[in-house]
């Protein structure tokens, strides 16, 4: 019986699961014992014959998982017996010269990019696409003014569409970062035991450049036995900073659904249920799995930092916990970037609430605007400040209304007439570079994420 | 295919791995809706026909993790699917009475509550069957004088078996942890939507103190929807912990275990390979993923703590990251006990070795007692540490022996006679109160840890 | 120029902050030598007179923190530099005996103990003060019935005071967990380099009893050089704990606190600025600051576990980190709760928007008690469940009252009176045992905790 | 007194310390108000008088950290109080002109950015520095033949400057990774309360792209009240990274310097104490320094990341905490890499211990290579494979010497001659392509470092 998540079917899409099952991390193996094995016959290290053999049996889909796990069950080792069961299939001439020059920890840390890097073709063009999706979103909203809320109270008016503004910005951001890891994360490293390629000597860097190029990877620079675990932190960080941003957009629309507030709702299924005791509640579900998830996600951070100091030219303290991490960050990066997709592209935006929430404060948020406006006319900063905040105090004392407040009260009369006040307490007034910051922003996003998604 | 390495079956004993699969969670959700109706029956809640009815079908092994399945396909909500599978085998009669005043997470917080139960029946016995062992192996050792170690410089003198009386120490503390924790953590919870237990009344404390009873769970004394985070942080910060005790040993192994100083070795299995590249070398691969796993389990405490402050009566966010700390937490640190219970168990403790490095500094790891000879002799002690710290050094250049080089340095001579800094350089001399140390430690570890292993 | 905002006066207490600085540091670290000499001299390992001098001296008040650093400066050793500041002021035939048989490290932890002792003798009246004071607000609003939230969304009826009762609840836990930590942190230390106590012999275990009974400390059972980290990562996993239980009550004002909502109010001082553009608002910035700082404390957990694992008989790097991580937590701690409880005692609970919000749903918060209704007439669960859920779509979409909604259903009308489902209508009937369990908790909180407050 | 080690004066250099002093805070905030008022007038948002006397006065240094306080005192709100700070000294008709358009935060933020912009001038030139003295390391000790070691046993030959060729091509990487973060890091945000420039309308983000000009920033494309927390996060997580890299070398340095292993050593000052017990030790007590003290940098990562999900236009919670990690992330690392550049740069290297230690395992070794030889003979890999374990424990268990052991054993005599074992047995022989690694990482890292160092 499947015990987590994962494996249960609970998360993870197939396609992303299919990159880190036992049978595909054979393949990526057998594809690096390849790629190697040409990579050195084609400069004369090894004979021709030999590696046309153990490419074509390496690639033959004859190697099982069940073979290799009998194997290991007597070494103890589970490169050694993949590498062994290669080694059954080749003809006699060939086995002498299949794995030459590597050692276990060169397949390990290659197909570990494999996986990256497939991973990686995933995740870019989703995030790119949600970026996008963002984007129009952004646009379709512009001209919605809104409440804008800090420290949980009403402060301002936005426009609704500047929430998806800088949730795309950052999706877009996420892109440029993908891009500019990918260097120094798709490392193919074939060095050898402690990274000296010493049985391939000098030729090491030239057939690890041609195995980099065949597996469409970059050749390691100098390594121990294994790649810089820095490499593998700078992933794992960036998995899980796009999951907290998608994290940071769902913890908006947990809050914009609430009862009080009810701005947005997640989409809801026919016959879904919220509650085995309250029948009605639409609760936002899907969001909080995306939160509760990202908290995952971001702990195994330290993991990986804590992998970095292995000891001298490599100890293995860092095998059996990235057997985990690298597949659960790309896994579950990937079901909330799904799901947080499908969110936003079927977000309903109750814009009836939206415009209703503005005149919660009956007219107190626009203080801000009637500060300007006093300054405006050469009221010193501080004594407007205190004026306002007398005068809306009291209102809300009273319980009356702040825009009749200010008209009736000579701090304000003096300086404003009551057209100028009215004019000040329309919301389309005070959404300041709104257009312009979202129009650039959706450009921006557009041009540089088009090509990815 | 199988992806994270506890379902693929790389880590995790059968009997722990067993209380989180999905068909024990649906007996264990069963077990609580029968204690529930047959305590709701005892105080006339409901009719004691139905409540047998329900019990019964609970308890048939009739209701199947498939059916379950399908049915939460539809509703979007796996508690309410069980609670579904199970009216639909109960009498007519009996269906309302299903599920009577509880809320689905009653069901999920009350057999995490199970769950933790049954996994800490497996963990303190091995918990406190390892402390034995490790007691065991400070006695035999007491008596071997051994290189102890501050900076990765040769310190003093010690008793190997002291090591060991540490470890015996802190394995016995954490039974004591585990016993102390029980009552905040193995809660039962029935209080419903919001912990008003609403739909029962008054009488729902005494529904709740009952079904606890039956589960052997203590009862919850207030909560929202949900028993306090803060329980669960304690008990995955527990499992950590225990796993940080077996990291530092593991961590003293691979260090013990080091070619330059081969005071003990993990026993090697016949046909076991050490490398791919060089067959001869043992290495503490065990004890390397002793402390691998480490870092993962303690990783989750900041998921755990997250999960803390959860929104009002509850928020949902940290029911998807639950799903994987709780089993995993118990999963490694079950299958890290094993290990490292094996290991020691096994251990090649090599006396030689030991002996032998006791020699590897010329006899300047009796700079201490040299010291302290002095000082018995009234030379003042800044005096004293700065002869030796300049006679220490000149040898170590000249590369004779330190105990020579007192003898023929008159700042020694001069208060001690060659017999007696003969006698400061036996180091049976200086085990101090190791042994005094060592046989309370085991004593005191036996008295409280019996009855537990 | 401060840096730090503990140094510079922003978060701190002076009680508390009076423990960690320089002078108090060396001042506990001279009672450890003075009680060191005084049992040593007790069990006539060294002269009643020399001890007599060492132990006026070490409490004369004369070593003064730029002493120690002048010292520190040539030996690059902040413990020996102490012990050399005692020696300077010793009379020549007491100097011998200073420090006799310790280890800087043994001043280290020890002292380190001393500091901890005195934070719990700060910490743990706190607590208890604030379990009390949240116990009574539990008792003050119990009759108050109010929205429950699930997922943020209306989900029941509670009684308000049942929020406090859950935060005093897990306040006395802590007072509970801080009493049963205390016999494995408050450890007493003098067994010197390597924790043989080499050379005091077999008298070694004598000497630090008599030396914990001095300091009201705990004599460890077993050491290396040092404590095991265990007990530190205990002690500061608890401060963490207890600052999420205060990180979730801010959290809850925070959002009771929201414009929408307006249940409670953080007091205001008068002339406070709420924003520098917004006059009007009451931000609740004592809990963000509350929620702020709990994130930090429990990031050092993190520190804590690595230090764990030291190598052989202790290495260093716990060293520099624990200046940091035991005085942050102990200082902030004290602040959040020091802040928490002026929070919750001036706390501003507004009964009027608290009964307000029980209408916002218009009725179709009491859904789970008509469906309880239904059952208890014989209707099975689902077809209720499926009913009320169509009825209260419904009447969400038309605007209208879930009340007469379901008055005018025939679903409902047919088992139900008009007279009935008035009744179920009224929130004060469905505080169900919350009475009950808050005189309860309220009881229990007061007498676990009275006595430490 | 002081409390915390940055501000006692143990840890943290001047220059950096400067940065994040209250009166440099305080002029950093000026600076924006500066280039604030001065941009404004530059587009006759507000007068050019004004904007001058302003800039004037926010550069006169005559704003006190001890005034802001007092006014701090009164309105418990720090840049509203520097605001007043510099009202108090402009000439009335610049009053109302100063902070125009602003919030608090545009200050805190931007004022962040300028720390940040401040502390990566210093840290990346040292971060480059240390690559090029690596890089030097490396190339100096390229043909020294060490062991080199997987699993703490010995495994194979390397050259020693390899060692430093991975940490210098590391170090490397990271000025690489401080180039990309910058335009992501160093963010100009003055768009006010919440990020719609509103009072500055449709020319807000004309001003904020003088501003940045003029402070040396990258202008916010779209922010909320403030610039997301994701860069910030990028910004602890980097600073993490590059300790990680010093731990490790730190590490390294610590494992070579074992009294067992002796490879290299820290330089010791004279007058130094290592231990108040045993004063030969020489403890490297600079690298556990830097061990330590990288544990608590990368903890603040966690705190950084769930500042991310703040809610809506922004809450608070990030701030208190964001005092603390910022400055000790950016004065941390600083001390760190001044401390691990000395380390390198005064290293002993003990090239007789080195040479010494190639020959602790008798030969054993150069297995690796004897099996090259085989397998090159045309012997089946998992045949060769098996004799040379078979005659390495067989030579271990009788205390001979592999050599002499190989020489004798049919397996191997069939198939090589004794000359052709004595060559094998070369340890120059073996370092592969180690020349080639070393010389073009050094050519890279000088090629990409010179100009940052």
């Amino acid at each position: 019986m499947p015990i987590l998540p994962i494996d249960s079917g609970r998360y993870g899409t197939d396609e992303m699961k299919e990159i880190f099952d036992d049978q595909k991390k054979i393949t990526y193996q057998l594809d690096i014992e390849a790629a190697v094995a040409l990579s050195q016959s084609e400069i004369k290290m090894i004979p021709k014959d030999a590696a046309l053999n153990i490419s074509k049996m390496a690639r033959s889909g004859k190697i099982s998982v069940k073979r290799v796990k009998q194997l290991e069950a007597k070494s103890d080792h589970d490169t050694a017996a993949l590498v062994e069961a290669l080694s059954e299939i080749c003809k006699p001439s060939a086995k002498p010269w299949i794995h030459y020059g590597l050692t276990s920890n060169d397949l390990v840390d290659t197909s570990n990019s494999l996986q990256i890097r497939d991973t990686l073709q995933i995740i870019e063009p989703k995030v790119a696409k949600l970026a996008i999706i963002l984007a129009d979103q952004a646009i379709k909203y512009k001209g919605l003014p809104a409440v804008g809320r800090t420290h949980g109270q009403h402060a301002s008016i936005i426009s609704f569409g500047l929430k998806f503004a800088n949730w795309s910005l950052e999706m877009s951001k996420h892109v440029e970062r993908i891009e500019e890891i990918k260097k120094r994360v798709l490392i193919c490293k074939t060095l050898g035991v402690v990274g000296t390629g010493s049985l391939m000597g000098a030729k090491a860097l030239e057939v690890q450049k041609r195995v980099a190029q065949k597996l469409e990877l970059y050749p390691a620079e100098v390594t121990t036995q294994i790649v810089a675990r820095e490499r593998y932190a700078e992933f794992i960080f960036y998995m899980a900073l796009i999951g907290s941003t998608l994290e940071k957009i769902a913890v908006e629309i947990r809050n914009l659904q609430r009862t009080e507030i009810g701005e947005v709702a997640e989409s809801f299924k026919k016959g879904q249920m919220g509650s085995s005791a309250v029948p009605v509640k639409r609760n936002p579900v899907k969001s909080e799995r995306v939160t509760s998830l990202s908290r995952l996600l971001r702990s195994q951070i330290s993991v990986a930092f804590e992998n970095i100091p292995l000891w001298h030219e490599r100890d293995l303290s860092n095998s059996a916990n990235e057997r985990f991490i690298i597949p659960t960050s790309s896994i579950l990066l990937d079901e909330m970037l799904g799901t947080m997709t499908r969110i936003v592209s079927s977000l309903f935006v109750n814009e009836y609430r939206i415009r209703q929430n503005l005149e919660i404060t009956r007219g107190q948020i626009f203080a801000e605007f009637v500060l300007d406006a006093l300054i405006q006319k050469g009221v010193p900063r501080f004594e407007a400040y205190r004026d306002i905040q007398r005068v809306a105090f009291a209102s809300l004392e009273d319980g009356t209304d702040f825009k009749e407040a200010v008209k009736n009260d000579k701090a304000f009369s003096a300086h404003l007439t009551n057209e100028e006040i009215d004019k000040i307490f329309i919301p389309e007034n005070h959404l300041g570079a709104s257009f312009d910051i979202i129009k650039k922003v959706s450009n921006k996003v557009k041009n540089s994420c088009s090509k990815f998604s």
